[in-house]
C-alpha cells in the first residue's frame, strides 16, 4: 500500500511520543505499553488479563480499540512538528477474529501525513499459542493541533 | 432518523442483556453500569477517573469507545432472539469534543435490526458543571450468532 | 440527538452552497438536484434511471454514496464562513436495504460545526409505493479550507 | 498487513464475477472496468472525464467510492461459494489527496473473507503524468448470501 514519507519534522520526536503516552494513566491501568517506536510507526502492546474481558472471556473491543488508537495516534504524533499536539479525528475499527491470545500487539502505520490532518491505519493481532492471529484492523485520522504543545508546561 | 422496530424477540431480553453485561469484568474494572434499557435501546454511564485518562487528563477515547461500543452491542442484542449471542462487526467513532466531565453517557439506539446485522448508532455525552456536551458519535454494526447462546451453559 | 449550532457565518450561504453544486458536472450526469437548504441541512434527491445501477437492478451504492455525500457535504459548505472551501476528510455508510424505488433522498445534517473540521450525519431514503424505506447512514468529515474560496474568480 | 487465505470455493469465480460487473449498468455509465482479478484481488480502472466532476474539476469522491466499492465487492465475491451473492454491508473512506489525473485505479484485498463477512481493503490511486498519487483508502464489509445466485436465471 502507499506509504506517507516518514520523515520527522521534530528533532525530538521520540522523547516527545514517549513522554506522551507516559502520561495516560489509562496506559498503566490496563498495562499498554509501546513495543516499537520509529518515525510515522508506533507499536503498542498489552498482555492478557482476566480483568479487561468481555462477556465470553476474550479481551473487551475496548480494550483492542485504545491499543490500536493509541498505536495510530502516537505513530502519528512522531511526525508532527515540534510545539503541536495531538487530537483523535475519528477511527473506525473491524473486528476480525476473537481477541483471545496471551499478547495483542497493535501496529500503527502512517498512510498520509498532511500539515493538519494525518491519516493512520492499524492492524492488531493477537499472539496465542506462539502464533499470531488477526484481531483488528483501523482505519483513522488524526489532527494536528500547532501552537499547542503536548507537555504540560509546569 | 429512522427508527427500527423495535420489538424484543426474546420475552427475556433485559435478564439476558443484564446478565451478559455483568460478565464483563472490563466494566467492573472502569467502573461502567447500565443506566438506562428497553427494546433496541441502551444506556451506559461511567463516573470520571483520574486512572482513566489520556495524556491531557481527560477520559481517554478507548473508554469512550468501550461504553460506546457496550450501549450499542447491548441495544443490539436486547432485540435478538432467544439462544443467540451478539458479535461486534465494526464501528466508526467520530470524536467530537474533549471528553472533560464528570460522568459520561452514551446512548445506543438500533436503526436496523435485521435477521444476521443490526445497525447501531450511539451518542457520547458528557454531564460537565451540570450540562452536557458532546463527546462522541457512533455508527456501528453488530452480527447475530442464532444458535449459540450468549450465557455459558453451567 | 445532539444537534449544532445551525447559524451561518456568510449571509450568501445559500447562493454559495447552489453555485458550488451547480459546478458538480457529476450531479448532472446522475441527475441529482437540491431538495432544501436551510444553514446546516441540506437535502438531495435523485430519480431512479436504469443506467445508474448495480447487478441486480437497484440504485448503485457509489450512487446512494454520491448523493449522501453531497447531502452532507453542502450541509457543512452552508456553515462555513465567506472565502473559504469544504473538502471531504472521510465518510462511513452503512447500507440498511435495497436501494429500491422511484426516487431517493438524502438528508445531511451537521453535528458539530468546528472552525477546521464539521461532522455531518446522512440518512438516505428511498420513496417506494409512496412511501420511504431506509436505504443508508453516513457519518461523515468535512474541513474548511479558509481563505480558498470554492468559486472559481474569473 | 495480515493476508486472507486466498483459495476460490468457486471454480468459475472469475466467470461469475465478471458477468456480475458486466451487469452493472453504472459501470458503462462512468467508464469503469476491471483492470486485474485474481482470488481475492480486484481492480478496477476508470479514465477522468469532465462530466464526472465535482465543484473543483476533480473526479467526484462518490465516483471514487464507486470504483473503490467495486473493486472491494468483487474482491470478496471472488472467494464466495457458488450460488452465492454479495451484499455490501458498510463501507468507509479516507480521501487523501485531490482525484487528479488521467487514470484512476482502484485495488481491492481480502483481509479476512468468513463464512458470511469478509473484510476488505482498498487503495485508490491517481495516475498523474505517468505518476501514482494517493487518492483514497477504504476498508470494507461485504456479506455472503448463500443460496441466493447473482445471476439472474432466465
Amino acid at each position: 500500500m502507499a506509504g506517507a514519507k516518514l520523515e520527522p519534522r521534530d528533532p525530538d520526536w521520540e522523547a516527545k511520543v514517549r513522554e506522551s503516552f507516559a502520561r495516560q494513566t489509562f496506559m498503566e491501568t490496563i498495562g499498554g505499553r509501546i513495543r516499537a517506536l520509529s518515525p510515522g510507526r508506533c507499536e503498542v502492546e498489552l498482555p492478557f488479563r482476566a480483568d479487561l474481558c468481555q462477556q465470553h472471556g476474550y479481551l473487551h473491543g475496548g480494550v483492542v480499540t485504545t491499543i490500536a488508537a493509541n498505536a495510530a495516534g502516537y505513530a502519528a504524533f512522531s511526525l508532527m512538528p515540534a510545539g503541536s499536539s495531538v487530537l483523535g479525528v475519528e477511527y473506525k475499527v473491524n473486528l476480525l477474529g476473537a481477541a483471545e491470545g496471551e499478547l495483542f500487539i497493535a501496529r500503527g502505520t502512517v498512510i498520509k501525513a498532511g500539515r493538519t490532518l494525518s491519516v493512520v491505519e492499524c492492524d492488531v493481532q493477537a499472539m496465542r499459542d506462539g502464533k499470531q492471529q488477526p484481531v483488528a484492523r483501523m482505519l483513522a485520522t488524526y489532527m494536528c493541533l500547532e501552537g499547542k504543545p503536548d507537555q504540560p508546561v509546569g
